[in-house]
């Protein structure tokens, strides 16, 4: 085996980092699943040394090596040193990316992953990286969680390992176009509220914070709750995939909530369409949203792409987005429905599978495509 | 050869017929893509006999036995007397459907397809046809007149033979889902105009008479100016797909309406978006396309799918229908966006082709499914 | 309508002729499915005149315009005109093929497709046809008479309109490869013998002739019996899709053979394999047909692909081949399997569907492309 | 986290073992890729203790619950405690197999790993795992050793991390059959010489020792090297996929064995068809194989299954078969042509990827249905 040198990850220049970033760079916390670095080496071997916690979800990661898959692995509470290639040939480049598979989570406040570094060969280097010219950030639910991604279509535990960044249509869109991207997901959440008709548990409240699902003191200390730096990364795209939990808190009890003792629920009307109150307490809540997404990205263009379990929430999505197109004549915004889920294209618990997964990045690509002239 | 019997079209009681009707029943004239005759018929052999005219776009017709295309063909101006089926064992009921591939042609005031009767076998009979128990209404435009699912992805000629209701969503999706159906379509139309912003060319104008895209004198006895009888055929659902040809004429040049000697022309901004009052003379259209079919099909769940050849219009259109579901109370009905044509997908100049086609039919078969839980 | 010139086919030099020729030219006899004609004209219509004789069995034709498919139909006695188009911008050039969709029939003295000559438009000109570069023969049985490759699922009838050149694996080949070729083909004929035991039923005892399917008086003046000249038209593969029913001949009851009084009979041993001496009849006329194509066709590579219903005669054709090789030194042959029908591929009346002719083809374009260095 | 027990292995009777087994189980060496052990099991938690060694290659092992995959990773020396499920619904079964990737490996002395034990839930216990009725033997080269399954397309090095079980067609065929195991497989090996004219790279050397392959003291004291108990499982199919690399070693330079100071040498004639006298040398290693197979398999069906990278050698194999055939009488043999790897299907450095595995996968499945009446 060759000697091998361990730098730093933030005395790495050469590395592509992926994922939201806040004041933490040393150890590197990867915030939300996706977030993951990138590297290209020479030299016959790469290690990368890290440290993770959890309670009831661990952490799972995954890697690839040249774009391809490689490995997947649960990992729990403590430091890691994890092989990601040996004898390779050295004078060869290769590209690596090791990322977060499990969403951010926001009932475990232990729960993170911090990369200190990598450790190359003595004779190998880090190579530049090479540019993503292109970047989206996917803004979703448990779908751009990648819950049931993996899993037979029989399992039905609400689990860390059956989510993922690498069976997940924003990874496969962003890589096959070649762009760099965010992720921002929860399961169970909503744009309004959560499956469950918990008003809390709605996108935006987190979103202009580095990483606000993530709370607790530790995470405080990562920098999870400040304020996120909008400036630092600017996308070209934004892609909001919220709704599903919106519309399925109309099929739901009514949620007691801890916080303020009120109840809440969305009601459906006798015929069974929305109740329109409720249905515009989601239309205030899409609005509101776009304009907190347009403050914070100037010249992103925003497609709520949504659909792929069933898309019932269609006239209502679109009917705020036309009030936020009224209001405040920004016309950078689409819809765009994705591949509902079929029969043949189910995952674990009734979730998109690969082939959905597949299906969607499929569509997205060629509309990004054409949106953004890319 | 086995003797043969003919039966005038009006006096055989077990047949099902395909398409709208108006007061002419003998000979029966075919006045849509996919208007046609099914019948399920003992003997060894089946013929049918008719009659056509045309001018510049000779119609087409094909023909399927227990569901499986067997034959399309053009026919010119004249009598003709076609073999459905010889020689087949005679005591296995045999279904049969011929129907017109040729959408009604609104440029050619001979063209038209009567049928006059059946010739079957003198031991054979005409047999129950199986109910079609669901029944859908598709409106739409040179997709859903099937243009271009025929035909070489080269070839760009505007022509009679590149159109179908063979290769066609409509019918696949009726098939699929064993429902009866009427098509209403012309291509080059629009909610509001045609492609080259012709305001002539809009499916509203026809939509409430038997077949008001047939004009002149000889229609005009066939009946296809009559006011239509909503009343005999109420659709379970209707599928609206339309918008391709609105947003196309805001690339177009102005059109010089030859009726009122005006110029017509829809606008971009500068910054390509679309000019808004050009943009809601399209919404104004479609919230009065919705109330005259919700008045004309008091019970129908109208589905607006479009998207086949882009969506750019989404916004628009979800935007109409969110005023007319605000205006009217009426929230029977929705928005699904159908799949995009694909590279791989294309037919003849441009236009959905066979995979496409399908891939449509997938898709709005799953809704449909899942939306009047069928 | 433009005014037409005709030409009789023998007139025109710029023209393909597809598949095997006698000493008849003019009508041209279009013995095999797939056998047709192509040109590329201009001027804006082009039709076919041609005279068809049957019985039981009618001959089917097709056409596509650039490649593409574009009609269907049967052809009952009598003289036909066909338009092919018509209406056409009358400048581009159009490539149009016109082609038998039935087999070459065995029981039916009457069957025949006669061509007199095309007509076209008095400014249009018939251009220079495409060379076709690479040249196969097809020889099979009714997988290659595309049998069931139209019908429904269903359907068990035995006849014509079931067959076809248009949806079949040897079509799709030459055409992928852009090559001519030849069929010749018989539905229920093997090798050795026909599914029913008939001994008569072997392919290499008409291979010789012209088209020696084709029997009786009117079918003799036409050359039909007379000895084929191999030296007009020498094939780079031949591709030998024979053994589906030689097998199938050893589930079949004996057959009393009324030419020589005798019975016939393939049969099993106890355990279900093959009785070795029956086997070897096969393993001898397998022998004795590939001597037969090497002196007819000397340069040829001899490629036995087969599977398509089944692969039981594996081991029984390649033990042939290797004697054949082993005995002659000729190893320019090779045995290639091609994928069986699988539920989801079937067409009628158990017999290869589009999706298995399909898939047949894909595979068969690919292995050709490696052995023959296309 | 719920308290644990600890079994050996060799105290779990319900456990079912996948892979050849010799007089070692405890701890249970996983000889080869496919080679693991599936448990059912309640209670909330479950983990694996082994033991792992390895000098150049490294043993990879994954892991799949309900069937489905889940994780998968390298293990270096040393001991390991792996979790392959916490937190799960207690009462509710859990079927999981923990698998080995790697191929057993001819040239690395230390590679093994080892299972010592498992542990569960103090309240969990191990449930009895569902039969396999069927019982598939497996023996092949690069292809069934899973190369090239993982990594990208452009991916060179021959490295432990792009083979695998889980994304091969022999554990697909197995899982789709619900069929038992065992895989002997060897990259670059054949069934008379490797793909370098190596003489001593031939399966039939190693086939009747537990895992032959694996050499040196420990493996040695691990019983590898032992005389295989074929009386301990005897398969219903066995499938030989070789012949690849022995049609590779006539494109190869001479290789001088060290073993023997001799030189070996495949040889083509000028016109590029194989040298008759060392193609006989494949033959007569084939029905000597055949001949093993038989002596140690009495009623196993023997399928030579080939052709996914080219099948340049059907004549070869097909001719030797008969010789064995002809030869011993036995005709419980068959020859089937798996589908060929095409551009769209590799995976990496010109092996089979995923697709091609499939694909390769569905054939088998149907043929094996076929010919095993499953």
């Amino acid at each position: 085996m060759s000697e091998l040198v361990y730098s730093n990850i933030s005395d790495i220049s050469n590395i592509k980092i992926f994922g939201r970033l806040g004041k933490q760079r040393q150890p590197l916390p990867l915030l939300f699943n996706g977030s993951g670095i990138e590297v290209v080496v020479t030299g016959s071997d790469l290690w990368i040394d890290l440290e993770t916690d959890s309670d009831f979800h661990e952490p799972w990661v995954a890697y690839e090596i040249n774009g391809a898959f490689m490995g997947r692995q649960m990992l729990l509470p403590g430091k890691h040193r994890i092989c990601l290639f040996r004898n390779m040939e050295p004078t060869t480049p290769k590209r690596v990316r090791f990322y977060r598979e499990l969403q951010a989570m926001s009932e475990d406040d232990r729960c993170k992953v911090l990369v200190n570094g990598l450790e190359i060969d003595v004779n190998g280097c880090f190579m530049e990286v090479p540019a993503y010219e292109k970047k989206i950030e996917f803004i979703g639910d448990s779908i751009t969680s990648g819950e049931g991604s993996y899993g037979a279509i029989t399992d039905v535990d609400w689990l860390a390992m059956y989510m993922s960044a690498s069976v997940n249509y924003a990874t496969m869109t962003a890589k096959e176009l070649q762009a760099d991207y965010h992720l921002i997901s929860q399961g169970g959440w909503g744009v309004f509220c959560g499956w469950d008709n918990d008003p809390r548990h709605n996108i935006p409240s987190i979103y202009e914070k580095v990483c606000g699902l993530a709370t607790g003191p530790s995470n405080e200390k990562l920098g999870c709750q400040d304020p996120y730096d909008f400036k630092s990364w600017q996308p070209d795209v934004i892609v909001v995939n919220l709704g599903t939990n919106d519309i399925s808190a109309f099929s739901q009890s009514p949620f007691l909530n801890p916080a303020d003792g009120k109840t809440y629920k969305q009601h459906r009307n006798e015929d069974g369409s929305l109740n329109r109150e409720d249905e515009l307490k989601i239309e205030n809540a899409v609005v509101n949203f776009l304009t907190m997404l347009r403050k914070n990205n100037p010249k992103a263009h925003i497609a709520w792409c949504y659909g792929m379990l069933y898309c019932d929430l269609n006239m209502t999505i679109t009917e705020a987005m036309s009030k936020y197109r009224e209001k405040s004549g920004d016309t950078n915004i689409s819809f765009f429905q994705l591949p509902d889920t079929t029969p043949e294209t189910y995952g674990a618990h009734m979730h998109p599978g690969r082939k959905s997964h597949e299906a969607a990045a499929d569509a997205l690509v060629l509309y990004l495509r054409k949106i953004m002239n890319w």
